[in-house]
């Protein structure tokens, strides 16, 4: 089970698992395309009714980066991570029909924090905590990602997250709009169960009409970020900070950002 | 004064009563089309400055669910019943020049959300509570009114309203940024007056300029939703669980949306 | 130093200061100007990693009100003032590819907003209060700078301040998510430099093309309002409410708007 996505369906509910116990649920670029075969399974399915994802005591630590070296210093290779592993897989979550409730606790960064925006509803313990450091990596969010998080997250707290690195706490996550409910660690299972029976009684077609109408009324129209901007999204693949920052974090050091 | 939107002009000051009483301040069909006419009559009157709009009680329970049964089943008289009648009385609020507060206590659900949404300025009682729970009733929000909604209570309180049928209560929504304000049921009548009173002396011109601003910056443009968005929402009008729903709130019993 | 913007660069930190201590302040014409220039210099720099604007006991209070007779009842130098001077300074700002921090203390009226609006994180004092309440002194906000408002503080604020001449404390801005931090005004200088010592090693290249990702993302582009909305922004310039209320203000006397 380890570096996988699981899916377990229960008559009209879907649990989504993102297990790499190793590295706190950290995605590597095969979770990645089994976030993607899960959903794409999901949408094809015309009895579920609600999804919960959630991790083994952490949601998602982020992206697996003891992978990165293998090709995030070539733009090509770099760009079909972002632009097909990564993208493919939170599209599949963004084009669900089915309601989906985010179980977030103890780390959720990054990459979590992009699974957790593509969710409609989203339920935290008091001990998760959020944010985006990868400036310390040397590298910026791919324009996609960018608009994901930003419009969940809201511009305010994007900007900080990945210009100063900030961490965030689920209190202060909450009271900046993106978590619908905090409760003690010990609680949240009773608490997003609470959340499912609520659900699963609803009028299915209602729900996914719904989910197709807010699809279409996006403000930012994820597919369609405009062109010329992902075409240069990835010509920092090659720069020193990009490479310093990835391997100082693998080597196990503080980066050297300055020239 | 059973079924009505009551209109009272004092000088510079319009109060708007939705009263339904025996319904909460359910809107009915009637109760839209004078919502629009009364405001398109407040929008002619050039000596108004400030509108309150509220109800007894109540601010509105909803939709009078009563009168569904009447329309909702055939997809032209549904789409006539959200586009001329409900969407007209939100438009004339949403191109009325004149600031609007609404004064808010106890339920606001469904229509009372939309109505709420147009208004400029949102002063609570801590008895008020809020949700949209009409996929109880097998039905989704049309879109423009989803589109409203979106904007005013917050992407993720629109979905959480919607998909779980969550109510929220003031504080709540006060956190969610859909309030300006929440205080004691006994104190609302002092809350907007004070907030009225220091509406009336300020320049009328720059508050109608400022409106007009705010009107032509929406970052969702509700007479302009996407063509074929509208052309289609409306054919969940003969389904199953759209009559299901609703027949079942009427006979006062539980709604079977199993297939 | 007073009527003037200072820039203070110290290796990768650039110190702003707003600096018109007898105005609490305020932003006098030749100050948006002088705001143009700054950031202008530091957008050439290439060292830089940081931006820190503030003032002195008030972040700024707001326009030179004394200097408004001169140039606001004319439509082409009203024009002129708010779409070259005051766009100018706050597009430099919007421009600037180095994170910009928010320091705010006192008042935050009006332009003060406006130039938090442009930053990318903002951390308060306790004693910090915002508004705008321009419309005491008979004029609308202009176009670029209600949609900057709007998007920062979030609209139902923009309408409350605006259309009710509100002023927020630091906490309820905070609540409305316009704050990333608030801190007792005896603590907000290590609450910065906290900041600060946390942006500094970030990788530089990525904060750039971060900040240029956001730009690129934003949902109102503030450099392609509407034309014809511009065209027609500034013909209040000669109305009767317009002098009334600039001039009552000058001659310290509550103006007097009804017909």
């Amino acid at each position: 089970m380890s570096k996988s996505v699981v899916l377990d369906m229960n008559g009209p509910l879907a649990m989504v698992e993102l297990a790499h116990a190793a590295k706190f649920n950290a995605m590597s670029r095969s979770m990645w395309r089994q976030l993607r075969a899960v959903f794409e399974q999901i949408q094809q399915n015309q009895t579920l009714r609600c999804v919960v994802i959630r991790g083994k005591d952490h949601f998602c630590a982020g992206g697996d980066i003891s992978e990165y070296a293998e090709f995030r210093f070539q733009e090509h290779s770099l760009r079909a991570f972002h632009e097909e592993d990564v993208w493919g897989g939170l599209q599949a979550m963004l084009d669900c029909d089915v309601p989906i409730v985010a179980q977030i606790q103890g780390n959720c960064m990054g990459a979590g924090v992009e699974i957790a925006s593509c969710c409609d509803i989203r339920i935290a313990a008091d001990n998760a905590r959020f944010g985006a450091p990868i400036a310390k990596l040397g590298f910026p969010m791919a324009p996609r990602e960018a608009a994901l998080v930003m419009r969940a997250v809201g511009e305010l707290t994007a900007r900080e997250m990945l210009l100063s690195a900030a961490l965030l706490d689920a209190a202060e996550m909450h009271q900046r709009g993106f978590l619908n409910q905090v409760v003690p660690v010990a609680e949240l299972d009773a608490a997003v169960q609470t959340c499912v029976d609520r659900m699963l009684p609803l009028a299915p077609q209602a729900g996914r009409i719904n989910k197709q109408t807010f699809r279409a009324l996006a403000l930012v129209n994820h597919t369609q970020v405009a062109s010329d901007l992902i075409a240069n999204a990835y010509r920092y693949a090659d720069s020193h900070e990009h490479r310093e920052g990835v391997l100082a974090f693998t080597e196990k050091r503080p980066p050297r950002f300055h020239p």
